[in-house]
Parts: structure tokens; C-alpha cells; sequence
């Protein structure tokens, strides 16, 4: 018995991916394309209702587990080796308030905006000032990352590589895939090499045909 | 040296100050009051960017802790009378799913549409759909909760109380406070029910002057 992750390549499910890889954890890979309208249909909704990526199977636990941060955090406390969450209270913290903005107001917020204007107004002449909107959101967030690793980097945490990073890859390649300049943001383009360094991430990123721009 | 916590009455961060209480720490308590624009003066800027609360102030801490799972999660794990996180590491999975999706879609979308539409589109045209679209996301939210307490009750986490559930408490408030109706929600109006029998609780809504209409 393995973990299962439905995901879609290239989506916030690859940083689940990541950390499956370095925790050399082996797990069925299960592809739901966001663009072909697979986690809308009907035979994923049964699985996971809310029609995203990721859902993790556990063995012997019934009905999936969501939300990007809750299976990073799950994933980190379950396997120790390597560390993926500090032990401190307070620097856990920290990953959770990184989690939590990342995934509610970056990726919920700024990237629904620009790819799921629909989920925001129900007015599809609305769609064009989400994106806009959703631009600006991303833009001014790729600058509060950039600022915060160039404050105190390598990784999002310092010193400690953690289940947080593998998310900012993932953050970092869609900056580019909307149009945005992420050349000016040099201690994230630092953050990105690190990652590229990493043999559990290129074999995801080969695994899931991604290639990041740098 | 104690915490300090900057809030809003009725805001989100009732469920910290709940937390606080419940874990009967000493606490500064330091209002914002959202609806004055306190969070977006310069002086509240300067403690916390992103203009929002919860903040906490950590004794010894350079910088708040933002972002309301971060905080619950903190404070949890680092005052273990009452146990306010399960120790188990797929029901902490579990909690962590709870707030990033009460967070990020049910508050950062749903009222966040109703309650802050500018935060979407630039277009003050377009707020009346914006609003709409959040009435529909928090209606269907309402419905999921309900459904998940009746499932498996009383508390978010089953037989077990936790961070999750002062955060349930405040979701309960701002459904009257948008105009839906909350009677149909019988699982979740006994758990606010249960949530009222709480002394930690009654304290917190006295000292915030909340009435939660049952």
C-alpha cells in the first residue's frame, strides 16, 4: 500500500510531487489535466469533490486529503527523513503563514483571477478586469517573495530546506507563464537554481515534462 | 513579556482570541477596527504590510505572525493544556485541511467577494457581480460544513475540540451577517450550541461585544 496524488502537470500538485520524491516515498501518480477539463468531470468529482489538484489517497483512510497545505504539512510530520518542517513552534509557524499566503491569496486569489475568472463573477464581460486585477495581484506578490528571500534566503525558511520551496518553484514558473518580468527578481531566480540543484526535482520536472525558464 | 494580539471585533480573529482564552494565556489586546480602515492606516502598515488581521506579537519575535492558520497552528503547538491539535499526524492533516479551505476559498473568496470586491476588479461596475458570485460561494460553503459536522460532529474534528472549531464559530456569525439564512443549518447550529457552552468562549464574545443570534 502507497499514497496516490491525483495531479495535473506543471500544477500546484507538483510540489506534493516534490516532496514525495525527496522523501524517496514511492506513490501511484495519478494525472488529472486541469486543461482537458479532467478534474471537472464526473469520475473525479466522486474522488474529490472540490475538483482541484492535489488529493492524496492514504492507505486506510476514507476520502481523499486536500488542500495543498494540508498534504505538505502531512506529508513533512509523517516522514522524518530528510526534515522537511523545522521542529520549532515557532518556525513551523512561519511555514504555515508562508503556506497560507502562498496558497490562499497567490495562487487563490491571483491565479484564480487570471485562469478562473468565472469562479469570481458569474458575468463572463467580467472576466477581463479579473485577469487584470489578478495581475496585479500576482505582480505585487512575486515582489513580497523576491524581498522576503533576498532578506533571508537561500530557502523560504533560511537555512532549511522545507516543504515550503518546492511550492515557490512552482510559483516562480508560473510568473513566467502569464507574461510577468521575473528576471528582475534575482534572490527568487537564486531560490530557483537551488531547486534546479535538486535530484528529486528534476526528476519531477522531467516526470511531468515542466521546464522552468531561467 | 505575553503575546499581543491585534484584532477586529467579530473579525477572524476572534477565533485566535478564543484560542488565547481557551489556553488561558495572558494577552495584550490591540483592536484594528476594520470597519474605521484601521488596517489600512500607515501606522498599522508599519507593524503589519499586509494591512489585515490576526497579527500576533511573539515575545523575543522580530516581526508579527500573519495568516490565521499559521497562528492557531503556533499557538496549538506550543501551549499543549488543553490539547488543541490532535497529535495524530493524518487528523493534524485533517486540521490543516479545515482551515486552509475555511481561509483561502470560504473567507478569502466567498466574503472577500461580498465583503471586499475591490480586492477582484478594479471596476467599481462590477462589485454588484462580485457580490453575488460571493453570496454563491459562501452558500455553498455553509452547505458543505453542514455537512461535515452532521457526518461526523460534534466538533470539526469529531469527538475532538480544537483551533478549528473558534473559526467555525465566527464562519456561523458572518453567514447571519450577509443575510443568509442560517436556520437550515442544524448540524452546525449545534455545534455553535456546543461552541456557547463554552466559558472561554462567552468571555470572548462579551469582551468583543458579539451577540451570535441562535
Amino acid at each position: 500500500m502507497s499514497y496516490q496524488l491525483y495531479y495535473s502537470p506543471g500544477a500546484c500538485s507538483m510540489a506534493v510531487h516534490i516532496v514525495l520524491e525527496e522523501l524517496a516515498l514511492p506513490a501511484g501518480l495519478k494525472p488529472v489535466r486541469v486543461r482537458d477539463g479532467d478534474t471537472a468531470k464526473p469520475e473525479y468529482l466522486a474522488i474529490n469533490p472540490k475538483g482541484r489538484v492535489p488529493a492524496l489517497v492514504i492507505p486506510g483512510e476514507a476520502g481523499v486529503l486536500t488542500e495543498l497545505p494540508a498534504i505538505l504539512t502531512f506529508l513533512a510530520e509523517s516522514h522524518d527523513r530528510p526534515v522537511l518542517l523545522p521542529s520549532d513552534a515557532l518556525w513551523r509557524g512561519r511555514a504555515q503563514e508562508w503556506l497560507a499566503w502562498l496558497a490562499g491569496w497567490m495562487h487563490g486569489t491571483g491565479y484564480g483571477l487570471i485562469w478562473r475568472p468565472h469562479r469570481f463573477s458569474a458575468d463572463p464581460d467580467d472576466a477581463q478586469a479579473l485577469r487584470e486585477q489578478g495581475l496585479n495581484v500576482v505582480a505585487q506578490a512575486n515582489q513580497d517573495v523576491t524581498a522576503r528571500l533576498a532578506q533571508r534566503g537561500p530557502w523560504a525558511l533560511g537555512d532549511q530546506y522545507s516543504v515550503v520551496d518546492p511550492f515557490l518553484l512552482v510559483l516562480f514558473n508560473w510568473g513566467g507563464l502569464v507574461g510577468l518580468d521575473m528576471s528582475e527578481h534575482t534572490a527568487w531566480i537564486e531560490h530557483t537554481r537551488c531547486m534546479l540543484q535538486r535530484p528529486a526535482v528534476n526528476r519531477v520536472l522531467e516526470r511531468e515534462a515542466v521546464t522552468i525558464p531561467l
